[in-house]
């Protein structure tokens, strides 16, 4: 990797499976970047800091270079455990809690998570608020419905900058499970298909789904059904799954959070399941601002190396 | 087994996972009883007929004996496919249309799965129509909703002994593989206890889901999030699931079949489940008639003998 401006800083983001990181120089550029599977769940007897230290020695930078670190190294079972922020949660300020990492040689931090203490409602993120955090600049004052697909879709309410209420939808892991381990996988086959966002199939349960989000667990039978009486294939079981597990988020997200069909929303999400996403609220009519959810983890990150620098977070780095 | 009158009939109900056969006499009353894991992936290169033939011998059962089969058995991936008999089915008619196995020494039939082929809402059973037509002598005239707790949890609509509709739930199924697959196995822990109906998570989550069962997807994350702030216990995660999953099917059904609360569900099930549904629905309110699951599939199958024996259907096991 060449480097042609000094790097200011690592951005990472660290998840339950996956590992990202990123150089990045003074003015937010990317410098280098690395992908891994060494998530939560891979980073084995190596240990955090010793995984790290190898990529980072890999992108070719500097032993001073600060580190900021976002998601499940966080966690109980990661790196540190950093308490969480409780809502209402000003973005900023999640950001400037960043916990310092004790000891070694260089400045690491890990943001913490935000949590959703109440009784009827508990829940927590970590890693979403970074990505939050690095799109509040590009919002206008006001309220936010926010979408952020995936394994634990989120789904978060934001009111000038401070996370007031949030959600979180099983979506991407019931997809896995069912087509896994349950009668549906005779439905899917061993490898579903991707599902194209123009699929008939997929808009046609989506659309099922959203005008009776309650049914859920009888339509899923209702797939396994339509392979014996309709001779439904595997691809358009898939395709099916897929529209009645993201139209029932849909349909229950937007309800529990008072929002309405024509409502803008802020849908953080990356590559195909993106396309997919956008396809569905379009469908569910709403309006779609759609943002890339590595620029904005990456702008988060970013966004708190400056406030810590600013702080005079770097000391211990520079002596 | 000591039989004191000769049997009429062996009462074979053949699952997914679970063998049962009932010698019975002309009464219908119980000379023996044989239980056994080979359902219809359990019998293996053995085969169907070696199974049966190999349990009816060690129950005494005379080589004459005729058999009458409801259940998997007579799916696709069972011992010989019979079609299914589409809705609005009398319950009499289905009986009456078991289907004799070809060859073989003795009178076997296989009385046929229920579909409903409506394009909007496809599904299929295979076994409870001949507990349906069990109980359908004591069910007084005109319309009843039925619910019959498991697996693949199916909910019916009778009028005067005929199915006119039906739908199913994916409860037990969804309990099982969210508690071995899911982030939720971390919760409920390896052995997930029996809920017990007069758990007090049960209840509230079973509320919960009862007054919106359109947010199955995220109250599902919301238990794990209540292991991390709230210091839910395993056993009361697998109470707070069962209820959540049991209220979503409650909430689901009733709504889908027009019911309300205050009418009588009709209730077929056997043990610690049948107290669990009978309490979840109690707690719906609900009044609940309830049967013993076993003693209703008997019935069944005891009236459909009756039947093919009044046609000659015995011929070939005279000859």
């Amino acid at each position: 990797v060449t480097i042609g401006s000094d790097p200011l800083v690592a951005a990472v983001d660290w998840g339950t499976s996956r590992l990202r990181i990123w150089l990045l120089d003074a003015s937010g550029a990317v410098l280098a970047e690395r992908r891994s599977d060494e998530g939560l769940l891979g980073v084995g007897s190596e240990g955090f800091s010793a995984v790290l230290e190898r990529h980072l020695g890999e992108m070719n930078a500097p032993a001073t270079t600060s580190v900021v670190i976002c998601g499940m190294a966080g966690s109980r079972q990661g790196w540190l455990e950093v308490p969480y922020v409780a809502v209402p949660a000003r973005l900023a300020d999640v950001l400037a809690k960043a916990v310092p990492l004790p000891g070694g040689r260089r400045d690491v931090r890990i943001i913490p998570g935000v949590a959703q203490k109440s009784p009827d409602a508990p829940d927590v993120m970590r890693g979403e608020e970074t990505q939050l955090a690095g799109i509040t600049r590009s919002l206008a004052e006001g309220r936010h419905l926010v979408c952020m697909p995936g394994t634990h879709s989120k789904w978060v309410d934001i009111e000038n900058g401070t996370i007031t209420r949030f959600g979180t939808w099983l979506t991407g892991e019931l997809f896995s499970v069912l087509t896994q381990h349950s009668i549906l996988r005779h439905a899917v086959g061993t490898k579903p298909a991707s599902v194209s966002p123009g699929n008939s199939v997929f808009r046609s349960w989506l659309e099922q789904a959203l005008a009776s989000p309650a049914d859920l667990t009888s339509r899923l039978f209702k797939i396994r059904a339509s392979t014996l009486l309709a001779d439904l294939g595997p691809d358009d079981a898939a395709a099916a799954l897929s529209g009645l597990l993201i139209g029932t988020e849909i349909g229950s997200a937007r309800t529990q959070f008072g929002w309405r069909q024509r409502d803008v929303v802020v849908l953080i999400a990356s590559g195909a399941l993106g396309e997919l996403y956008a396809e569905a609220l379009r469908i569910a009519e709403h309006r779609v601002e759609a943002v890339d959810a590595d620029t904005a983890v990456r702008a988060g990150l970013f966004e708190a190396a400056l406030g810590h620098l600013a702080d005079g977070g770097s000391e211990r780095a520079k002596a």
